[in-house]
């Protein structure tokens, strides 16, 4: 039974197994010589299922696809406005290896790039570290996007250095422009090490998803980045992860990702699922040629594109109804779902047409799991209206899932546990809570 | 009461309304002399719900804002291939009347510049239609989208033609290179009268919430266009709408969203909602200023932003409970709320980890209101392998919410309308379905 | 013996004639079917010998040798000021058809590629010209460099029109920036029109020739344009004639040229020769592949190159001699070739370094056959410097060749025949002048 | 009266002088304190006379000037073909500090720019220098241009390592492209030691002269480089000297130069004179500003541009007239002057023309002063033509100006020291050579 998913995965395996083209990545010896055959595909969902099929075990050097998350690493030490002001977020339209700086001001034009990457990696930890020390945090900060403690592959990193005469190039190029403010060599070599992180398909797996879920290892529960520099990170993916195929991938595939030229390949689709794949040989865009052709099947076969709109949920008005009558008279608007602003118009527009002519209103969100900030407002407003015409409002809300409920400026609202409390309150005695 | 959004739609005006830099269209004289004062906003749900403030029914030109909508007419019409032989979806990183074509093949890098858009029209409707015909077909897609009979304004119209001297350019550039096969001067005079078709705040609003709805305008019912195609559009107005400055509104912004030089801009945001702005002054990217920080502020108080991850909604396992025992016992999992990939592998592992012993087991989906495709690949596959194992599954559907319940391959699957059906048949007389 | 040079000229013919590699321009059809193999070339000095071999009267379009012969005519027609305000004269970089116009101001980046001598076309002529006045104009023009009346193909003309679509862009994008301020598409075909005259290699011949004779045909003798323009045009053909190989050209040949896609090319070395070779078939660059190899050779077995430093001339001091003694004693400078800064230099250190005490000083100026006005203000500055010494300055100056001698401020100087007036005046009589 | 021309240049300083528009160049703390006000012009000429006004002996570092010159010694010292491997002729239209490599290759595009100036310098030297060996090879190779013992300046050069960044990140992209193959950090090293090296106005002077009288300082006599490197340099000057504005400076100044961040500005017109300049204001371009106005003037006084056309010398062919009669008459060509293509051309005609029916021809070259090779080789062609006529030819050649005077192929040539020997040998006693 556990093996329906692994069996599906082992299914695209076996379907792209046979395409042998593209080359491993040539301008770093140690990668040159990696088993070109190895190829992994691992889901990790939001509650920290795990499922995998071929060489997800397989150790390697996590490359480019460390960025995004040195990126979300510098955001959070950092902050915005300082990283903001140094690594831009527009796409280049170029390989990972050009330059692309602004003209004037020599800021790259994301962090997805070298150029950006090599500032980021100096902008991780708080200011002042000492370049071992910034290595020590990016690893920290990997190893808790992955839940495990992740080491550096010297070999690979010795090597890599060696043939970083490119990265060299453009470190000194920001550091002629004032973007890095440091020694250039020893910051290119910090980037390296990051670089050199080794990591498994299923490691990449839980980095993604961990990027799913607004920041959170699902399984250490670790939030290891604040959310909102998750949606940052998110949407510079979306728009500048895949180099100059971007748009390529924007439209057919739709989920933010990032590849590395060690061979692995992540994609992150908020709020559902993290994928990794690995596999070395890259087609010219440096991207791996079976990883994206997973990608492909996955998002084609799942709907799993971020603007793939999904079904309509049901209305969360689930039912609207009087009970009493008289000066007894209680109209209850039982609510459903998760609110975020269209359920929260929905009750609006709903409270407006049943026009409630009773002079108590029960809003009954036993059945509601999630009122997000927009929508609390907008439930707080119909109260305090409701009240400054007279009437008296009722929260049902035995979770406390509306934190704060005070509608403010004249309104009032009374928070029950059910709302059989408030007819009893109202002295309707022999009206009946039911299910519409 | 009906107020609520209105109010809140007015104090954003109110907020924006001392921005008076920027500069209305200068190269239309007839747009150079519109009332710069006008400002609106308008947000329209899915369920058809309308809330403006403001000038929300002054018609204004649609300009740009007609290039997502024709793309898609374009798609709807030819189908992907031919649209994508001839227009790329690459971000550009240039204003919207650079040329931006391909260096080999003169192929315009996205329908949002010119040169796409300009290509789009030639490729709307059926092949061989002539120019007036096609302006018939863009002028009734647009105003299905809308749901009213738009019309154009002539005016404009001329004197857009007496300036299109750059549109020729790229028009008999695009001939030049065999992406426009026609006469130039007769495409451009059929792309400046889609340009000129007349719309209000409102009306550009039903057009993004149909984008949102997956192509159904929520108030006519009508689909313009299948939703593959507005999954395409948004991908592309996603990465490319906004021109240059595509990164910063995709990271601050981001909501899929174009811009027209008379003062709309539009936002859809796939499965929410809808929005428009109008206000004619103009940024030097082209995008209206007060447009622009409307939709920064509704995106901060509201959360849309397509990377903002949803809070989670509940376990799709609601209960999972044994009735009966002995030959007689019955696994009941009652399954609720929408199932897409993460909720059917929930599923699985639910089944897997209770490891059912019983004969019989149900998948009781009355709560259930959606199942995609995958997830119904998963579900059947799941009471498959319990049939292989040789136990009876039953699923209560009452509302027949998975299509076609055969799992295939020696799975057997029995449909029945309520869980005491089930009971029934297994002569668990003194067992009750109950609520976990 | 008159064929010494028609030999050479065959022989050169005959080692290119196997390189059967390149195209003949394919974009207009009546290009494509030019005889292939035609071959010819052609010398044409300042004194109106003309050399050829091969097929040198063969007549074919003109193409874009017509560009540096019709910036001629605007600036000569209009003044440098409004056709530089409206063409740059920066080398590219780029193919020919390349639009490169100046991003803020939209001006062509040089008069060479289409953009800028469809802009020149424009300015032909005084202002007002009617199109058919402008292209009488031209065709007069290109008329008077060949010194034969030329006409135009109507047939290639008509074939080029019907593919003009990229020189129609171009001229609209023009248009758009206000550096065109007529029909785009007047001009382009008055511009066609300018490129299908049709010429034959001697033609062309003549017309380089021109060019390197100050503009005046050795023929007519004709002054077609004056020669500050000549010196602009041959300085913009050495920087942009030959397109994206500009520095290539530069180099090996260094000779000022233009090539044309009918197979045309010419060279005109300043102060030496004009040349000109015809053979169809093209290289990527849409040079004459057989007419770049001639040149190549032209430059290396004749030094024809602008950088090739001529052997030094003899100094212009012939001799420095004193006839006769005391208050009769004369100094006699005598001088010979042609003088400018360089010998005026000479002139000025060999009075310093004489220190003539004599109180006649005579600069004998019998053997000079010019002197340029730089060279002419230094020898008077050197008798009005020897008259505020006290001496009296003759120069004897037969055939007038310092015009208006007059030194100023306190100066003298006495224009006389020849040596033996000066010393007849001073009563010198038994001195004779004498050969150093 | 030595004070001709420096009177002259120091009007010009004068006039130049009150324009303090333009800054030091502040990107080397060494260079931005300079003393702004000083100003020098000098000339210098194919004799070895040297003009100068203003601060003319006052040291700075040679930066940018010294990049043709180590052009120069890399061509000498290699070869043509492994310099022109490496780095490019063509003009960037770029700024000096910009990367500009061909995009495949990483070839930069010419030597005048920082990448190809690195890769230059790299290249100086017989292969295998050791880093400290070169910049001696390049020390000595410009005081052989200057003609005295030139030296570094240690403080600017220990500066300007401090401030390497650009140039360290343009020479790690050379060494990844393996344009470089050492280590980059020792090549800039050196390059920075080579912009270091001390000058005066005077030394440019001596070093453009040098140029400009094909390698050969013309003080010291010493030939620095073969003169076919000279002219690959100059013309690379010529097109890519000036940067960003390489046509602006082609037109109106049409002087191949090259200018320094220090303030020194030369210029070398092939065959007529070495220009310096030095005032340390730069323009935006990194031109010294008043340099450059000195250069527009001396260029527009002095008619040095090199498309600028000299009068026309003479005929060669001084005379034609018989001498004697029967069969002892003579013809007599007396040629004079310089002979290169375009005299030689004229004596085939003059020969054809006269039709010499006598039976001995005699050539008389007393009154030339050069034979360029061609010319040499059309002059043998026309004895050869003679003989197999049936004619004797003499050369009357005193000065042996034409070297090895075999024609070949049956052609047969006496040469003889003067007419008389000639009328002597064919018995025409009384015949006497006269002038015409």
């Amino acid at each position: 039974m556990r093996s329906v998913i692994p069996d599906y995965l082992t299914e695209a395996l076996d379907d792209v197994r046979p395409d042998t083209s593209g080359e491993r990545a040539g301008y770093i010896p140690e990668l040159a010589t990696a088993d070109p055959e190895r190829l992994g595909a691992v889901f990790a969902t939001l509650e920290g299922a795990v499922y995998g099929a071929g060489d997800i075990d397989t150790e390697f050097t996590i490359q480019s696809i460390s960025k995004p998350f040195t990126y979300a690493l510098a955001l959070a030490d950092r902050g915005f406005a300082p990283v903001l002001a140094k690594v831009g977020v527009e796409p280049s339209g170029e390989a990972f290896n050009e330059i692309s700086l602004e003209p004037s001001t020599g800021r790259p034009l994301n962090p997805m790039i070298n150029a950006g990457a090599i500032t980021t990696h100096s902008l991780a930890g708080v200011e002042g570290l000492a370049p071992d020390q910034r290595v020590e945090r990016v690893v920290d900060g990997l190893s808790a996007f992955a839940g495990r403690r992740l080491s550096i592959d010297e070999a690979v990193c010795a090597s890599e250095m060696e043939h970083a005469h490119r990265n060299l190039a453009i470190a000194y190029m920001l550091r002629s422009h004032g973007i890095l403010t440091e020694d250039p060599r020893a910051v290119v070599d910090g980037y390296v090490r990051q670089c050199s992180v080794l990591v498994t398909a299923r490691d990449l797996a839980m980095m993604a998803v961990t990027l799913a879920n607004r920041g959170v290892n699902p399984l250490s529960g670790v939030q290891v980045v604040p959310a909102p520099v998750v949606r940052q990170v998110l949407s510079v993916m979306a728009t500048c992860g895949m180099y100059d195929a971007a748009g390529d991938w924007a439209t057919q595939v739709g989920i933010p990702a990032k590849s590395g030229v060690a061979g692995g390949l992540i994609g992150a689709l908020p709020g559902q699922i993290g994928i990794a794949t690995f596999s070395p040989r890259l087609d010219p865009h440096g991207n791996s040629v079976r990883g994206v052709s997973l990608f492909e099947r996955f998002s084609s076969d799942m709907g799993l594109h971020v603007m793939e709109v999904p079904p309509s949920a049901p209305s969360v008005v689930r039912s609207n109804h009087a009970l009493g009558d008289g000066a007894h008279a209680v109209r209850v608007i039982q609510l459903q779902g998760g609110i975020r602003f269209a359920g929260a118009e929905r009750i609006v527009r709903e409270v407006l047409d049943s026009a409630p002519s009773e002079q108590t209103v029960v809003l009954d969100l036993t059945m509601v799991y999630s009122v997000d900030d927009v929508a609390r407002r907008m439930l707080l407003e119909v109260a305090r209206r409701l009240t400054l015409d007279g009437q008296d409002v009722f929260l049902v809300d035995p979770e406390s899932i509306v934190p704060d409920p005070d509608p403010g400026d004249g309104g009032r609202v009374t928070v029950v546990k059910d709302v059989q409390t408030v007819l009893d309150g109202v002295g309707a005695a022999d009206a009946r809570a039911q299910r519409a």
